[in-house]
């Protein structure tokens, strides 16, 4: 058996369910190897060390509570949580003690779930790099804004952790640390207790080691336990590969991935996979999705700006500036696009492909010092509100991971996560295959 | 001229705005009558006096800050605000202070508003009574669950106050207190910093004593100012009367509140008003409501039932059962038939019509050992997302208001405020008039 901190989340609630292992080992193994890394990882806000112990005891007496019995949970530094500060990745609220958990986390728990700490986010979820490191290479990002989660759960930390999307910051990170990042459908997971940014935008996920790790993270964190169970696929989808409007921003190893990815397919998809290019009606839609962002943050954090300006980065009061100046007309214009966009869409997934594979981001993790990434890549599906997964797929010229993103059509997660994993099945490196 | 806190808010403003009146003046009329009335109504939960007085002594030197400067507001118990206890009608949240405001209160603020205090919200803005009466008989319940804010605006305590719907909290409360209630569409106004109930349907919006006074209050929450200068109506619209699948339930003096409205918009309505039966695919809608409500509601609030179920009412605890008694798969279902309910109603309103009529309730105010009134007239249209305003149009049994709702199409707030201006001057009574 290896060692408890390398088990993926199923492993080890499959085992912490049949009494094989107790909560307080596997805790104490993720802490050990946290000992080990974190002072060049950097994954972690805070770590609740007693109250994760002394639930893990609990647990391991009681009878077994639910999907998550036993299992160490890092939760993103921008979800509420009663018994560990919050600081939403800015000093503005060091030392903010929520009086409730986000409505997920409340979740996670009630299913047996153990907060063992939180994880990194940069300033309000925005671009400004944080402290944590890609563990594959410290000299390089583990991008944004959900950096911490994608790291520990990269680097064998914490099986599961918590991340959050409002333009590429969960898919984006999960590609650069070479780990599953799933975004359910926008609206699956509640928003309720998580610092809002983006309110049309703001969509709850996770990031695990396999993707019946997230299937159960996500499961947990929305009440919809039976996502759990990822079914077997009983008829072979219809799978195309979208190259997006953006195509001429993907590096080479982006190219090489979606390729790679494009072969796998193959085996498990319904005729010939073919390239599908977005309705018409998608024609600006990362530009729209860019704007709405920025103006729905701008009206988002208007207390922070008002009472503590001198708090805020100056990269996010640019951006906050930016938002401001667009107008709402601007902005109702961009939401009525977006709207014709998901009709548009919800259509193509009707009439002619069931999964679309697409790039994760532009390459590998640039370097720290350029910043989390680009979420080019990540910003139409956000804006569609359509489930996505990335899953590892091959390595840059920097040997750092590159993954890509399957997407289902509108509500479809059950589904999506059923061909994540038979398409991890079919990747030719068994190291990849255990992404399954 | 009249007593200051009798101006409505859009005549306050425009008096501020030219320096015709003070906002410390407008202020302390607002106090007076709470000091008088307040033991009757009980409509505040706490008051800002100080600070509200220090805010408007600023705002009367310096320069006008925006739509609402120098206005005087009450803001629902169930929203965020960083300087007044916050405790969501709970004895849970006794003495919470929150770091920040809710997202509309900030912008509230930032627009020149001044919170003058919390009304009374029932707990968790769910059904049971809380301590406000129907300013126009004590023995009756003003609604709920923004109880406080309609009752304030009736009373002449406050020009203008904040409210939220998830089922019938605004469109209801405002029907009984004989205000203008305004739910503008699901989206327009961030939830962010709000206690969240069910969040596919929790809805901000607000309450005035005319359409002028709510389309201003939705524009400063919501950032879409434009709102706030209501146009006037340049072709008749197509508007139908919609007694719902529900009006088996509605009393006397809603029959007569609907047969009053009819005659009033025959006079700005093009061609002949027909009766509009909702299509197939809202059948079951409210029920469908319903359950939504009850299964999001067990899990927004499982926090609170985990560390606190003794301070939740019983009633509360027997609803979260329910809520959590209802299968995953059941909600999805439910979902699924609101979602295509929406489209089949979007469609109604491209084909063939603009507005429709619908009773606000079930009939007058009841008294308060009753509860706060059935919500069943507003479930399937909170649902549907659609913009509802309600008028007050006549008086029942005992004497108080009663009301209809005017709806409009997906997303059309700044035309439903159009028509329900025009719909207002061409009522019968030059009192109701004054509600344009």
């Amino acid at each position: 058996m290896r060692d408890l901190e390398s088990l993926s989340a199923t492993q080890a609630v499959k085992a912490l369910a049949r009494r094989e292992i107790k909560a307080t080992h596997l805790l104490l193994s993720c802490l050990d190897r946290i000992g080990q890394r974190e002072s060049t990882v950097k994954a972690w806000v805070s770590l609740g060390k007693e109250n994760a112990l002394a639930r893990a005891k609990e647990l391991d007496k009681g009878a077994i509570t639910g999907l998550l019995h036993g299992l160490p949970i890092g939760v993103k530094d921008l979800y509420d949580t009663y018994d560990l500060p919050t600081a939403y990745g800015s000093p503005i609220y060091a030392k903010n003690y929520p009086r409730t958990d986000a409505v997920s986390i409340a979740l996670m728990r009630q299913a047996g779930g153990i907060i063992l700490g939180k994880t990194v986010t940069t300033e309000f979820a925005t671009f400004k790099s944080a402290a944590t490191t890609n563990p594959h290479n410290s000299k390089h990002t583990p991008g944004g804004s959900s950096s911490g989660s994608a790291a520990a759960v990269a680097d064998f930390m914490i099986p599961l952790a918590t991340g959050s999307q409002t333009a590429g910051s969960i898919i984006r990170p999960a590609a650069f640390c070479g780990v599953v990042g799933f975004k359910p459908s926008l609206g699956k997971i509640s928003i309720a207790g998580v610092k809002s940014l983006a309110i049309s935008l703001d969509t709850m996920g996770c990031f695990g080691r396999t993707v019946e790790d997230v299937a159960l993270g996500v499961a947990a964190m929305s009440g919809d336990h039976q996502l759990a169970k990822v079914k077997d696929l009983h008829n072979k989808p219809r799978i195309g590969i979208c190259k997006t409007a953006n195509w001429s921003s993907a590096q080479k190893e982006t190219a090489n991935a979606l390729a790679l990815a494009r072969h796998a397919a193959e085996s498990i998809c319904k005729g010939v996979i073919g390239d599908i290019k977005l309705p018409k009606a998608c024609d600006g839609l990362s530009q729209a999705q860019s704007r709405i962002m920025l103006s729905e943050m701008s009206r988002s954090l208007s207390f922070e700006r008002e009472h503590f300006t001198k708090k805020l980065s100056p990269q996010l009061i640019k951006q906050l500036a930016e938002g401001s100046a667009l107008t709402y007309e601007q902005y109702s214009k961009d939401l009525l696009l977006a709207q014709r966009a998901i009709v548009s869409v919800a259509q193509l997934f009707s009439d002619e492909v069931d999964i679309l594979i697409a790039p994760s981001a532009v390459g590998e993790a640039p370097t720290i010092k350029d910043g989390t990434g680009d979420p080019i890549f990540c910003r139409g599906w956000t804006m569609l509100g359509l489930p996505c997964i990335n899953l590892n797929i091959t390595s840059g010229p920097n040997g750092l991971p590159v993954g890509v993103q399957l997407i289902a059509g509108p509500g479809k997660d059950h589904f999506l996560l059923s061909v994540a994993r038979a398409f991890a099945l079919a990747l030719p490196d068994p190291v990849l295959r255990d992404q399954a």
